[in-house]
């Protein structure tokens, strides 16, 4: 598979060097709207800097992995469809459900392999986890609990920017529910604080928050976010069922422990999603080549950010009104 | 201490061999219902099978503890207050508010030492918690997340006549929660699903449960509840502040670790609260005689009945209800 | 069972708090060489504060305690066994082989119950691992590790008098690898070395050793001792055999882990033997009252101490001559 | 760095692979006594498939990565060090001293950068332990336990062909003490059995072995080697000093925790060295060009060959003569 990368910012690196390291896809271009910063990215691949306006002619260019500002995501989407290349889209797709939803009509006229950025599903400890779910080993699922804390919260500028904590952060939570819970989220109920940046608080946003979702047939799924985590990125999560539970717990760089009068002590945490999901991201080119090969689907596709976002949207609905939201009154 | 115990069933058994260990009290009186199970008990420890009524005239008595039935406990403690006896009540009060308030009412006019058997409170390991949060290990506490699964659902006739998961099982988590919170809780929204006994569901009840409960300050917690883990008892709390997190984790009998072709393997956790909370049981009869001594108030008491028990009452209302229920509004 | 306790230091104190505990033991007398020592702990638990000549012919007592210093240990035994008395001997009987011998002749022909306080037989933990060895639960045992370390060495003086660390400290793990292994033992192999406190060295001990057993059938035991380690009380257990593996880790007060920038931090194992054993002293006593009741041996009697002493001397002569040496050539 | 690579089995796989995913480093040449296994090497690398001889005086060529079969080794070196070209030697040099020491003199009288294979001191692990003892984290070393255990014994004839446990095997561990012991070693004590397979024990060799070191000052140190745990393979070290204590402890793929009736459960550690090592393959690589480039020493070298051996030779020794022996006896 012949690539090219829109958006060579800090994401977009990680893209650019797990791509060199797979044998099945060759980094061919890379555009930006600053030239000098794809002409680095590209020159360290041995890749063409281009302006990303040409990309979707080249007969040459089977792919096009999107990482560009959010903004920017609907719109090459689109066009990437059109052109016939097949779509690795960083999420989100955009920040509102109704561009979103014409995003997904147009792939839906113009067939192509696109799947969205949704790391976490190809991280070896929460595909492990659905396995075992899948093949029973907990009986039937109950309860699910995903706790994902961030090391440090982002300025507060870049929150109202972004979305919001529920669309941008809790948002990969949602997808995690979705995938591991199975089948249709009917009820949600969202409570949040700002706790740690008064600053996020006066830009509108919460920088603490819990979620409770419902499924149809009663499962029950607490998520728990927070910007701020002293000792690092906390990603765990729990699934409980009739016959047991799993758990995935917190990565550290190596298993050494220390002992001393102060206690046993193991590492903290990886630091941040760059470290924690470096497999992930590895794993999840692997998936887009396979699934365009094989013109299978891919593990996470554009419905899956829009339904996503549709979790979003009800958990800021619920925290606004303060009371539990119907899914089906979120369209 | 002299010290009289009211019921002579499984909890009263477990009471009775703690107060024997107990070199500060001595059991001297044992009434029941079962006449036979009173003279039972009182013969493996020395004491008198007596009538519950004889009990409150007896000077020599200086502390009744109420073991017996739920819908006794209320009366049995007025009763001993007016006689100026100090008194430990096994948990609830009442099932209701407004019974509950009655007892506080007869408390506030004969002010007696009275504890309330909320054990968690008197448990090594939330109480090593709890002493690392109000001494500031974690900065801050911002989110608490309390984990609470029984090994085996108990028969449907006892869920409704027992006031259900909110008032019967839940209510231990809702003191925990205030105790750890350590500012009053102002917001509560509960979801429950009926997972694990249909007869459960058809008594009007929940089996599984999840609520989120917001602090004044804008803390959140989580609770949740199964009435099922197949593993044993799962008893755990995180607490998560600005400085790092705490967790309490669940017991096992030993730390033999057992590696094979299947894995490393640990214990189970310890199989229910008799063996949970074995050393709690012990430590709040100390607690219970201290308080007496020094005329101080004992770690829990009859108000902390009163406020769990409001809690459990909004967690109904907003499961019937769909929303979220301002604890303002439930007296 | 009605017991005399001779000694009332920090053992006896042990001793007579455990003894108080069980309801089928009741402690009537206490000796000591210092009679103010035994009335206040006879004071304590109403026992008689006696002189230790007058126990053996005192018809209302069944067994004797034997916690004095270790030089008296093993006449008390021999005059405790003429008068046919039960007994609990703390380890060791005596710190040489033939003065050993001739306690256990007597023994020969007084044959009372007679017990050993190999404390550690009693752990749980250990109590644990044997059951699982003894059941097949890790195959064929082939080799096993001891690891043995305590928080802080004693002064030099006492060293000495004790015998030295093979005799009074690695004794208890030689015991260990003999009850674990269930074979003869047929080589020991020792290093050692002062690396702790000059002051042992120049006593002529070792404060840091090594040593390696072999038994009849080729299994191999490692045991690692230090006379200091900064985190408490190090006491692990590896048995690994041919189907898997069992550790026997170290205790903690609680299972509360505190995790920051710092790491993820659980408590440093219980400090010393008397935390950590606490619930074996319980465990020895309940073995002794029973082994006495139904006329069986103890977990550990006195042959167990001649056999164990026969290793320590076996290690010292290793360590002094440089050499494996076969435990034959020790009498 | 141009580097040729002789031998494509296995091992020669794995540094294929490597060097194909390091961007310092090009495969130019694979060469193999079976020229087909050499040939499908190189084309799945874009590498040429040459004779050995011709290796030599190719200018072309900077290094030599030697993976061809022991017996082989030290020629290769040696023509590799006359050539002058860069060297990565797979252990060992040879299998007696005398064959090892010849090849040492052509290195000295020919200066390259020679590394070699000991895999282990790249592991991100072991680097992270050794670092810890190196900047005083647990004051003075005092003791060392190495643990190394593979997942099943290699068949008979292999054995005796490899030169048996002590100088295939343990070596890895040899070498591990002496670099994180980091003073002479002076005694050297070994026991072994043949519990595993009787054909080893038929061979002249043993399965099962422990090992004991003592240095200059009086470290000691615990070797503990066995051909089969049948949970995978088992690699710890404990570092044990003044001031606390230091364990790596095993890795598996995920941590993810499994908890039903049967127990806690984590994944068994990694299969064998192919998995558990990758990291430190890849390191080692690295370390090779930056020696090259920088002209320093690597982390290993030839003379880590050589001293690894002598200990290996002290082990055989001690082990036959059933003594321990003086390191410097070994010449």
């Amino acid at each position: 598979m012949r690539i090219a990368l829109i958006g060579a910012g800090r994401i977009g690196k990680v893209h650019a060097q797990t791509i060199d390291r797979n044998p099945d896809v060759t980094l061919v271009a890379v555009a930006d709207y600053h030239r000098a910063a794809a002409e680095a990215l590209a020159d360290q691949y041995g890749a063409a800097a281009v302006d990303a306006d040409a990309l979707f002619d080249d007969d040459t260019i089977d792919a096009v992995l999107i990482a560009s500002s959010t903004p920017t995501h609907a719109d090459y989407l689109e066009r990437a469809a059109r052109a016939g290349k097949a779509i690795l889209c960083e999420k989100p797709i955009a920040l509102d459900l109704a561009r979103t939803a014409k995003a997904l009509e147009v792939l839906a006229t113009n067939p192509v392999t696109c799947a969205l950025g949704f790391n976490r599903r190809h991280d070896p400890q929460f595909a492990a986890l659905k396995h075992a779910i899948d093949t029973g080993r907990i009986g039937s699922l109950e309860t699910l609990t995903i706790i994902s804390r961030d090391p440090a919260p982002p300025p507060a500028e870049y929150v109202s920017a972004s979305g919001g904590l529920f669309r941008d952060m809790m948002i990969h939570d949602f997808d995690m529910a979705r995938w591991l819970l199975d089948e249709p989220i009917v009820r949600v109920h969202a409570q949040g604080s700002c706790l740690i940046d008064k600053a996020i608080g006066e830009a509108g946003d919460v920088d603490t928050a819990m979620v409770t979702l419902v499924t149809a047939s009663g499962r029950l799924c607490h998520i728990n976010n927070s910007r701020r985590a002293s000792y690092g990125y906390d990603q765990r999560i729990e699934a409980f069922g009739s016959a047991g539970m799993l758990q995935a717990q917190n990565e550290t760089d190596t298993r050494v422990r220390f002992t001393s009068e102060q206690g046993q002590v193991e590492e903290t945490p990886k630091w941040f999603f760059l470290e924690r999901y470096a497999q992930a991201y590895g794993r999840e080119i692997d998936d887009f080549v396979q699934a365009w090969k094989h013109q299978r689907a891919p593990l996470a596709g554009a419905e899956d950010g829009f339904e996503a976002l549709r979790l979003a949207e009800a958990a800021y609905r619920s925290l606004t009104e303060d009371r539990s939201v119907a899914l089906d009154d979120i369209r």
